[in-house]
């Protein structure tokens, strides 16, 4: 169901020809109201595909009628033409359901310099054929349409006192903060006025998304929508919203991680005793861009000395001969020195949990990531994205 | 020759079981002068090993009789009783070549946590056994006691008018800025005090070691010293000497890259049109570390999408939409947008260079980094370190 779960919302996925596959390339969401509220963040790469550009001005009102999305090109460094092909996107949505086009966001995933002609031509006949297809079970053909190299959809969906939160999302490589190479829509049918929907919307991403680090590298064209319709009736309680979009946002993270690009580990290094939240967010992101560590853990070998070689390049608050490190519940670090023997580790389950405990203060943060492999090196050395 | 070829230097290298395969092991560097001079740069990682605590403090007067050298275990995160070992290991040598323990320097390689009580006992017998078999012809034989996984030794010399500088390098993996998995020991006979050697050593590593970024990971254990005899009488020109460092340490810093280890490509990025040095260095840093490009250089594919993604996170002075991006002279990317065919380029030579035109002002860098590779993956997770 996804992002038809909750009610006032329709969506479509459809074959429009820009996957060489066949497979579904293109998905709206349309929003039926009563509320047209929205609320978006975006990659913070300043190398920003079309798409981002154009969903950055039409999100400053706060209202969102529909998103349209295609997989198959990024639409990004295409030019002044790629911009148009956007704006046109726009604008077929506009005519077709009779809105403004300035509230219709786009958003496109797929090989950065692809937006030609026949891309455009390919990508408005799909947004038509879409909004022809429009249903109120379409969540499920959506999160179809929108996928690149994911192996599989990721939705979710959340249902609390009468209103409820759907989401779908896709994204296996450039996983990194600020955000992924990822694309989600997050619809709700709960009423929310959007200063609400953009606050619930950037504290909820804050501690899901922006803690998803696969592999360091940051997208041109990620994009986290919020599409509120208020058709529940129901005004939630602010903090019950949060945590629910929230567990959303963290469930479709997880989904995201555990479909990473040629991961064989779904690493959660979880970072205790940190003088601050950012402390504990700086060092558990540098363990998780540094190479050997992930190339360690798809060797199985519980290295705690890449650790903390990693943290070391931080300016977090903490002294290196202080810090503990466990692999797996297994501590084979205290105090900078060897603690357990490397044999009790078991890291082959694809399961992997990091503790390190700063013992600097109470702060905490859980940062994930995957470990580096053969297998991502060649997805992404065979394939151009 | 390396680092006896210049006057007043000798050297030696030993097997002291330090390694498992018997391979030497165990280096001594001793500087017979008349001048006794030194100087040093260290890893910039706070998590820092033992011997780089103690390296740190004796040159801090700027005088240095002899440096110790060991593969085969990196002493770091071993606790007070590593610390000891690195002091004992000093205090042999000053016992034995009759000069204060305080004027020794002391380096380590190998595996983190490695440094219990049999490497110790294999270190100091290793000592006394290299100062044993000093000689002026030594500089191969130390050379080649400090490989770790270096596929070959690393030795540079360059004479200049009546003087020499001749060095010695390892380093095959976490190789990163600041410094990497590197020792270097270069030396010379020309004459210079202490603060000329401290001034012409950071120089030449600035434009050389500091601007080599394999992997994007920094160790705990790296050192490069400069050691000065002054044996050959002749004062050079300031500048020439710096020019002639910054000759010997870019060449070793190739070696060093062109045995990176599991690489399939030298790359070379280099940035021009930035608004500062800085910004160049950043820029090119940047693009060296992220993991798609590197594996998509492997893959043969002239990616310039993926190297915009990677600038546009940096905070350096330039408009994404104005940047050209050239592999191998041919230019795919003019002012953010696509211009040569992909088709056009050719990858296949080890020798790769990204040219990056920010068209923000007059300043230059060149990074030096490697490719992501499936041997890079195989080595870091088959073997620690």
């Amino acid at each position: 169901m996804s992002v038809t779960a909750p009610q006032g919302f329709e969506a479509a996925g459809v074959a429009a020809g820009l996957k060489s596959t066949g497979k579904p390339d293109v998905a709206v969401v349309v929003n039926r109201g009563p509320l047209k509220v929205g609320a978006a963040v975006f990659t913070s790469n300043r190398a920003k595909a079309n798409p981002i550009m154009w969903s950055q001005q039409a999100i400053a009102d706060g209202v969102v009628e529909a998103i349209v999305l295609n997989s198959g090109g990024a639409n990004c460094f295409t030019g002044s033409f790629g911009f148009q092909t956007t704006h046109q996107t726009a604008e077929k949505v506009g005519e077709l359901l009779d809105v403004s086009s300035g509230d219709v966001l786009v958003c496109s995933t797929g090989l950065i310099g692809t937006g030609d002609e026949v891309f455009r031509a390919k990508v408005l006949e799909g947004t038509a054929a879409a909004i022809g297809s429009l249903s109120a079970d379409g969540g499920e053909d959506a999160s179809l349409a929108i996928m690149t190299t994911d192996s599989r959809p990721k939705r979710a969906v959340v249902s609390r006192n009468g209103w409820t939160v759907g989401g779908m999302a896709k994204g296996a490589g450039m996983l990194a903060p600020g955000l992924a190479t990822m694309l989600v829509v997050i619809t709700t049918d709960a009423v929310l006025d959007s200063a609400q929907a953009d606050a619930a919307l950037r504290a909820a991403t804050r501690v899901s998304f922006d803690r998803l680090d696969s592999d360091g590298c940051m997208s041109t064209n990620d994009q986290v929508t919020l599409m509120v319709s208020g058709a529940s009736g129901v005004t939630p309680d602010a903090d019950d919203f949060v945590a629910a979009l929230a567990e959303i946002c963290r469930d479709l993270a997880e989904q995201l991680q555990g479909d990473a690009e040629g991961a064989s580990h779904d690493i959660a290094i979880e970072v205790v005793g940190a003088a601050s939240e950012e402390d504990a967010v700086v060092v558990g992101r540098s363990v998780a861009r540094n190479n050997l560590f992930k190339a360690a853990i798809f060797g199985n070998d519980p290295n705690w000395g890449r650790v903390l070689a990693a943290i070391g390049t931080t300016d977090a608050a903490f002294d290196p001969y202080d810090v503990d490190v466990s692999f797996n519940g297994v501590r084979v670090c205290t105090a900078g020195g060897p603690d357990r023997p490397r044999e009790e580790v078991d890291l082959t389950p694809r399961a992997t949990r990091i503790l390190i405990d700063l013992k600097s203060g109470d702060a905490t943060a859980t940062i994930l990531t995957n470990d580096l492999t053969h297998d991502y090196v060649h997805e992404n050395s065979a394939y151009s994205s």
